[in-house]
């Protein structure tokens, strides 16, 4: 069964460590549980009552016991939590600190509390967390002061802290929760069964989440995948740089994984990611009124010229349009406004508005079926009465999704009360309100779109290759095994592995003129640094002083270095990309893509992905870097084969998948040919896991 | 004499069309007046007395009167005005609408008013502005309804709306202002002057502005440039995108310059740039407090490891450190903390920290030497005082700047404004705090820092060349005029332009081998298009069978062009650079640079700056690029000749100021050598203006 119901909607709690001593978290917890609509017992042996209720000594002596919320020291938990399974509990929140983050011993105690809990069948929220909240049931077992409004947005949080100030800042804005859920330690409980759950919850429409590492990013993105289809999630993810995430490991103890992956992942399943605290909450705010928004074209309605072109600038900057209004809109606004108003898109209503001018005028723009969402901006003039304006916004009645600002200080924290409790997103700034309008329209873009293609491939000479090197202990694979390429269908250049100058000669003419000589050694990883590569060979002659130069140089650079042989390889033209393969710890195997040479040394123009991915996924992933269009075909460059390189990312995700043992891969150059004409590996570098 | 006794310290004010009726403009402002420290005149035939003081029939019957307030109907004030001149008047601030912003009519009534004024000597702020105001000497020559609090921060504005809203923000934020300017229509004084003013006025520490266009962007650039070496300035630029700048012109009628032009301009001289209203506002804060701020090392303090997380990440991201505290600040973090805190940067205190435990971490970090500023976050949490922790944070006597965050909401507003009373900047989010340091940061990383040089030129062959041009009623020069670089001492490939192939091998023995041919046609501008050059030309023989497949050419891909010759050219090699002149309407020439083909053309890689530019700008210019390490020499890359492109930037802006009628020229491309071995120019063009 999911955890749903027993972690939101028990129908009965018992609080363990209860006490009437104010400003105890036992005191805190069991105040907050005097709102649920389902039995509540406080457990302590110290007390017959606590706070008017009956108080059982123990959890055993409970009449009956969905949820125990644990609130004792640490070294006694493990023990109440066997008690819980005894009781038939099938949830227990432990608030309690004292555990993994305080170090050996406490990870001691953790382990036994899990141990007792996998017993009986107990599962655990926490350690060391501020507790689960369903305002819908007046359920509210945490200690926090601020009591949460019900409404639509579930909320999960890996900072108690954190979610003192989600709370308190949702508490000021108006905006309720369906679920708040403390992630603690996550000894048990973790975000993917909690999204899971919020997933399944009908009155959840919106997940709002704060994350600083995932337990299982590859189940993160299954569980996301399914919920983002239904409700937006969006998340901030904390540790975005080398400074946060060593902030991170000192903090919880969670393993960051690296950020390119977490992005990566975030965009694939359809997390819409917050890059700060102000983000999640702005986003938040309006997504909680509008879950199910999606808006291009904007309508602008303003008393300030000066606040409609900042709005103007931010819908063009944030991939918006300014709508173009319809004739009838321009109409009738000409009929509401005076003569000097501005009838095109920004209105402006002018300074001296009243709020029946903005009604009439908001009303205008939100009949025009060219605009999908209008934001409304008011600055406090002499003129203007801000709460009389922010009334008659809220009381348009409108499909159209309607967003409020209100620009000034004192005389504007009024009328922002007023908007919100109407429930109508409000925010301080027009850029703020058009960026999340913004951030919420590519709420969709990144998602996989189709489901990875499994191509047949010969998975067994792959499996003889790897095995092969591993028992010779070798952790590297080089050009000369770039028909591990070919197993998996990705085109290679044709090659052979010659041994001596004459086996060169014949492998050269056999492919055809010209050839490219390729020095293969164990020692020799970067061969363009002991110029291990001669390029452009033409004939025989050429290749006979070529070979012999690069043997020079090989003895030259790397005079120790144990020479297997030369590859000798048919010389390929095109563009230049690079293809690769890494490990993230987190999320598994990643894949790159990015354009050749300078462009992957220098400008790091580079995109990830979390493998496997689909032909839309994989057509993305090369749209994606600054450099596509030397690709794409446009002012003046070629158009090259972007489809053959495409199904070469999909072949390599496969490899990736089916070949644990390779943790980092680089086809390096891939050279893509025009259009139709293909692509073909040249180069290729492996490390094995041994 | 400067303009500002007279707009900022006036001894007597005439309120004319000052009224007792309530809601009305002129009443608005008389109200105001009544705090002014000097004397004050309402001037309206129609009443003997105003809120209680003697009222004038005519500006002409005031004792004594340095500025007037004009609220009239606009036919009205041209006439008054010009009472106002014989008056003695020395600034009308005139507030009434309905000039060049209404229409043609308006726009003659301003032009009558101005001629009013300039005949006796009258300055004009406006028309349709909000007015001035002098906190200090209770100067408040608006019709705002927010009273604003006397302090140091000077704020001028294009939009008297927006201008409200920033009045009613500090309101609120405990901002106070040495001056409050709306500049309205701009008719006669505008942002130059003011901000002048500005730099004089000895009690202005910051200078904040709102700004749509500038009316004089040379005259901006250098009076911004002798203010910003004595205080910050913060503008905020409307009208960034195409979409912004319609709304701009539809607004005031103003030109906006081109946004390149304005970031370029802002950064020379030294002009902080915010980037929306919030950055203003958050950037303001900061500085009203810290006019002087200097910051690099961050020290973080907080009781939510998360906030602490996110504040680290955002050090990163804004190019802040983390700063390492010493070995006596963590002895002394030890012994004030409990032990499961955090004693390393960030510092947190945990959740329980009371008022106490705060104030004292606070002052072991501001007193570390390795911390420029410390960053104090607060979440909410169940035991958290927060005023308590605010005023303690207040409280803390340092000399280090400290910026604190309370992160919430309904519990948290209170102690903002504690902290904002006592002066500390205090912001709702970690990022904003540390974004806000990160901005100022790099307030003086733009700046020219040495003048431009002088170079020794052939003007003279260069003004024959253009005249000639303009005489034949070209608007266009060719590569068979880039002798016009060389006598800028722009260094160009020999050349020699031939008229057929005996021509054409002389020259190319003459210049040695291998050399590049290019046609030259007053019909062909784009050579590449019709394949009009042949590179690599190694020998006599490659050179006629190339002259005349280059004749082939160009007869099939443009018949009817007339072919002046063909240029022969010397063959260089190494990078290709682009360097060019364009104009700006707002602020003239534009230097641009960035890397040649596939760089400027695709990836848009380039920068600009107002010319002229000194050596170390022109340095920055090419460090500017994305792609600066493909010439830096980093990363297994060659080191090409970055001064001599330095060099040959600012010949070029030597050459764009001195010959007016250039408004566009390409050296595309320059090829660059090695370091030392110089740089030169391979194809040129320019347009000239008729």
């Amino acid at each position: 069964m999911s955890l749903l119901r027993s972690l939101l909607f028990p129908h009965s709690v018992a609080v363990i460590g209860a006490t009437p001593r104010e400003g105890k978290v036992g005191h805190a917890v069991l105040s907050n549980m005097l709102s649920f609509e389902g039995d509540v017992y406080p457990v302590n042996p110290k007390y017959e009552q606590v706070l008017g209720l009956k108080c059982y000594p123990s959890v055993l002596d409970v009449p009956s016991c969905e949820m125990a919320v644990v609130i004792i020291p640490a070294r006694a938990v493990p023990h109440v939590v066997e008690q819980c399974g005894m009781a038939g509990v099938k949830v227990a929140v432990v608030i309690s600190a004292g555990f993994r983050e305080s170090g050996i011993e406490g990870l001691k105690l953790e382990r036994e509390m899990l141990k007792a809990a996998q017993e009986y069948g107990v599962r655990i929220l926490g350690p060391n967390c501020l507790g689960v909240a369903n305002p819908r049931i007046g359920l509210n077992a945490t200690f926090t002061a601020t009591i949460p409004h019900a409404g639509k947005v579930g909320v999960l949080s890996q900072s108690g802290a954190l979610l003192t100030s989600i709370m308190d800042w949702a508490y000021q804005m108006k905006l309720g929760f369906s679920a708040v859920v403390s992630l603690g330690n996550k000894a048990d409980i973790g975000e993917n069964e909690v999204l899971e759950a919020l997933r399944e919850d009908e009155g959840t429409a919106v997940v709002l989440g704060y994350l600083e590492g995932a337990s299982d990013g590859r189940g993160l993105m299954r569980v996301a995948r399914a919920v983002t289809r239904q409700k937006p999630v969006v998340f901030l993810k904390a540790g975005r740089t080398g400074a946060g995430s060593k902030a991170v490991s000192s903090h919880t103890g969670s393993l960051a994984g690296s950020d390119v992956a977490y992005e990566a992942a975030f965009g694939q399943c359809g997390i819409l990611r917050a890059y700060s605290l102000e983000e999640l909450f702005d986003i938040g705010m309006l997504l909680s009124a509008y879950p199910e928004l999606k808006v291009r074209r904007v309508g602008v309605l303003t008393n300030a010229g000066g606040l409609g072109i900042l709005a103007a600038d931010a819908c063009v900057l944030h991939g918006l349009e300014l709508a173009q209004l319809s004739p009838s809109t321009i109409e009738q606004l000409k009929r509401v406004l005076p003569p000097a108003a501005s009838f095109y898109n920004p209105v402006d209503v002018l300074g001296d508005a009243d709020a029946h001018t903005y009604a009439s005028a908001l009303s205008a723009l939100c009949d025009d079926e060219g605009v999908d969402a209008v934001v409304c901006l008011t600055s406090p003039q002499a003129m203007t009465d801000v709460e009389a304006v922010a009334r008659a916004i809220a009381a348009v009645g409108s499909k159209k999704p309607i967003v409020a600002c209100l620009v000034g200080g004192s005389r504007t924290e009024q009328g922002m009360r007023i908007l919100r409790e109407r429930g109508v997103p409000t925010y301080p700034y027009p850029e703020r309100a058009v960026f999340s309008l913004g951030r919420v329209r590519t709420l969709r873009e990144g998602w996989d779109e189709d489901e990875p293609v499994r191509f047949k491939v010969d998975r067994a000479s792959v499996r003889t290759i790897i095995e092969r090197a591993l028992e010779l202990r070798k952790s590297t694979l080089g050009v000369e095994h770039i028909e591990l390429l070919e197993a998996y269908g990705i085109p290679t250049a044709p090659s052979v592995l010659t041994r001596d100058i004459d086996e060169a000669l014949r492998a050269a003419s056999a492919i055809g003129y010209p050839v490219v000589l390729k020095v293969v050694s164990p020692h020799i990883s970067h061969k363009t640094e002991v110029k291990g590569v001669i390029t452009g060979i033409s004939d025989a002659s050429e290749l006979e002083s070529a070979y012999s130069a690069l043997m020079a140089r090989v003895g030259r650079y790397a005079p120790d270095a144990l020479v297997e042989g030369v590859l000798v390889q048919q010389m390929v033209e095109g563009r230049e990309v690079v293809l690769g393969i890494s490990e993230d710890e987190q999320f598994g195997k990643l894949l790159m893509f990015g354009l050749g040479g300078v462009y992957v040394e220098v400008l790091r123009d580079v995109v990830f992905r979390v493998s496997p991915v689909g032909r839309s996924q994989a057509l993305k992933m090369i749209r994606d870097i600054r450099a596509y269009p030397l690709l794409s075909g446009v002012r003046g460059e070629e158009r090259y084969d972007v489809e053959a390189v495409a199904e070469c990312i999909q072949r390599l995700s496969q490899l990736a998948e089916e070949n644990p043992e390779i943790v980092e891969l680089d086809i390096n150059p891939m050279v893509v040919r025009r259009e139709g004409d293909g692509c073909v590996a040249v180069d290729f570098r492996a490390t094995l896991r041994r």
